[in-house]
């Protein structure tokens, strides 16, 4: 018997949501699994924190080991699934023990790649197995796979991606319900469709981890979570999100990796995206990837997220293709060919911007406003005054502005010294129009 | 050095636009594709019926083939690149003698396929060598890899495919500028995107070969052409966009393919689509393709169906799959274990319909049709009925229905018995409202 055609052994650390999606898969559609992979796939072994716990699927077939860490060196195993956590502590040392024991790793854990994909992917190439992580970006989404291999021919100008579906569905009930974000948060907290603390997703450290990953892939680079500009969605109102409506726009958490004449920029930040774009129509816990390359030009994914049936999808694929021998490096090319880039600040990168100034109704103010623009040479596009009428109590009004393409870190100067202006009462929001 | 360290030399035939774009994709990114495949990937031998042609490409450093069946003979090449067409006659012969010659074959052959995909993949797997097609289905978007391998864990319940990028810019045009089939077709075929003879294309013909090999590999089954039901929109008139639109609705050339408790069906006709669905928002000439897995629920893929670049990505990823070792049955399962099946008439599926009649503005007409219905035991959801004044020369007023869910073919027999009311002026239009 060829050694492609033995059973394929697997270990499962980790038993939370994700964890039992992937025994329900392995278990409902083992036939055919079997049929794709060409061989059968076995768990053999499987741990958790907690052996007591009710998971809703019967685990008395597999052995239970206490300390997931163990599984590296059981010499049964031809591959460990990583679903534990966390960039440091436990789960690394598990990757790291496999990988060194010659057993190709599967895991759902950014964190953990961002951080430490490079010394990682080099670990696994030392002993010759894989690192797989389908399961870390855009949940069910094979977009891993599509840039690693689909797109494989071709030089990657850019990746944009919705790739928080929290973030996303809050932007989406914003919008829908004209309500502000801690609000609707409150309602998704309230759902599930958020956490109890929402840092991680509402501050855009979870899309940035996605992104970095996603970034290195497509431009052959280290992955660098340190160069990443990462602001989140907290400080979007339903006014913004009504404002850019009507300049035709969405407002999207937006990952942004760009490769554009060896210029490489990453960041993760809240953008307006043409509401007619095909991202700016992806709406609720949904994620999505625009990639354009310079043969294929654009495509894009969407599809689910996170949850239990989408991520178990993409780990069994993952597990999938090591069973066929299908393997390929963690980020698409040996590791001595993966560039170490100089990142540009986002800042330098030029864009049109939206604006939005909240003044007190003074006589000449946006004289003032215009002309300082004009002083960092930022051309204005559209403008949105709304007051609030002679009748209001306070005399505080809008204006809304779009820019021509400028250097982000001009307008940031401009609105800087705008905001010194006596007539400004609230802090100014800037945001980046992105053209995807 | 190792089988996979050798470079891996392929042979092209055919020289049209795709073929022109793989030799420069090979050629600009020989760099990166090396790094990829792990190898060089090496052009040996091209051919063409004219060897005088100017091409704008070099191919003096390629052996020139007069006649490409030899290829299959040439003892250095791994891979023949059929870019031939048809499904009959010279390809065949070049991909038959290439599989029997243990040569892998990629192609962009959608017509050869769909007509003799079961005996190709049998004649490759006795060969142990592959054959691929991702160019042979919307174009540039790497939905056979992504059906085939990153979902390749779920059960496919369905597939709906916009896969002819033809038909849906004419769609996109005719509802976008309300001018009818045959204007926009004409101004189609000026621009270059619609052949002088379109039969192939807005018929449906090209799109059902396609969504023949999507069903296939989705499902697993051999790939049964003969038994797809296939309209094309020829019929479809700017005042059907019109109401479609009014209703919530965008009328696209739709592929579907589905599998449910073992109900399979397949059918490419025009079919109303939600506006506010990801299909429904597919314009101009892009193709999209949404899958629906037990697991992973729905995903999206959307981009360029045809053209230089967006196929010869296609290609040259099955190419470096190939070089890489990568391989897999080009149904998704060997062939011993692809399904045989019933396959369902389209007619017997239930769905909501969009009936469309053109009427003398007779007394009494609607309570004649929508009594005809309720005796097929359809009920209505909708009625729009509109006439033309009273100041009109022809009374004729169009009445457009939209059913609640029922048989197809009892609201087929339904309409032929309203056409045979004496107030019926002109062929009715039926179309399936699929909820995507």
């Amino acid at each position: 018997m060829s050694e492609l055609a033995k059973p394929f052994h697997v270990g499962l650390v980790g038993l939370g949501t994700v964890g039992v999606g992937v025994i329900k898969m392995l278990e409902d559609n083992a036939a055919l699994i079997s049929q794709r992979a060409g061989r059968e796939i076995k768990i053999i072994a499987v741990s958790a924190s907690d052996k007591s716990k009710d998971r809703g699927v019967d685990l008395s077939s597999y052995d239970w080991v206490d300390d997931g860490r163990d599984m590296a060196n059981d010499d049964r195993l031809d591959a460990i699934i990583e679903m534990v956590g966390g960039s440091e502590g436990f789960a690394k040392e598990l990757v790291e023990n496999s990988l060194e024991n010659k057993k190709h790793v599967v895991t759902a854990n950014k964190a953990l790649l961002a951080e430490h994909g490079f010394e990682l992917t080099t670990l696994a190439e030392q002993n010759d197995v894989c690192l797989t992580y389908e399961a870390a970006v855009a949940g069910g989404i094979p977009i891993v796979k599509t840039i690693r291999e689909g797109l494989a021919g071709n030089n990657i100008q850019s990746v944009y991606g919705i790739l928080n579906g929290t973030c996303n569905y809050i932007l989406t009930e914003m919008r829908e319900t004209k309500r502000d974000f801690t609000d609707v948060l409150k309602e998704a907290q309230e759902k599930g469709y958020a956490e109890a603390d929402p840092t991680f997703d509402v501050d855009g450290i979870d899309a940035a981890h996605k992104l970095v990953l996603l970034g290195a892939l497509a431009f052959g680079v280290k992955p660098d979570f340190k160069s990443l500009t990462i602001e989140g969605i907290r400080h979007i109102t339903a006014e913004d999100i009504q404002y850019a409506d009507e300049l035709g726009y969405r407002i999207k958490l937006l990952g942004i990796a760009r490769a554009e004449n060896g210029n490489f920029m990453q960041s993760m930040e809240p953008c307006l995206v043409s509401k007619k774009s095909a991202l700016g129509n992806v709406e609720g816990v949904f994620n999505a990837v625009m990639t354009k390359g310079d043969f294929i030009d654009k495509t894009m994914m969407e599809g689910r997220g996170a949850g239990e049936g989408p991520t178990a999808s993409s780990i069994v694929a993952d597990i999938i293709d090591l069973a066929k021998g299908n393997g390929a490096p963690a980020f698409g090319v040996p590791v001595a060919n993966l560039k170490d880039v100089a990142w540009n600040n986002a800042d330098n990168i030029e864009c049109r911007c939206y604006i939005h100034l909240h003044v007190q109704d003074d006589a000449g103010v946006l004289a003032d406003i215009t002309s300082c623009l004009k002083d960092h040479e930022i051309s204005i596009d559209s403008v949105i005054q709304r007051g609030h009428g002679d009748n209001e109590v306070d005399d505080v009004a809008s204006i809304v502005i779009l820019t021509h393409t400028a250097k982000y870190k001009n307008v940031k100067d401009a609105v800087q010294k705008i905001e010194s202006l006596k007539a400004i009462t609230n802090t100014p929001t800037i945001l980046r129009v992105e053209k995807v």
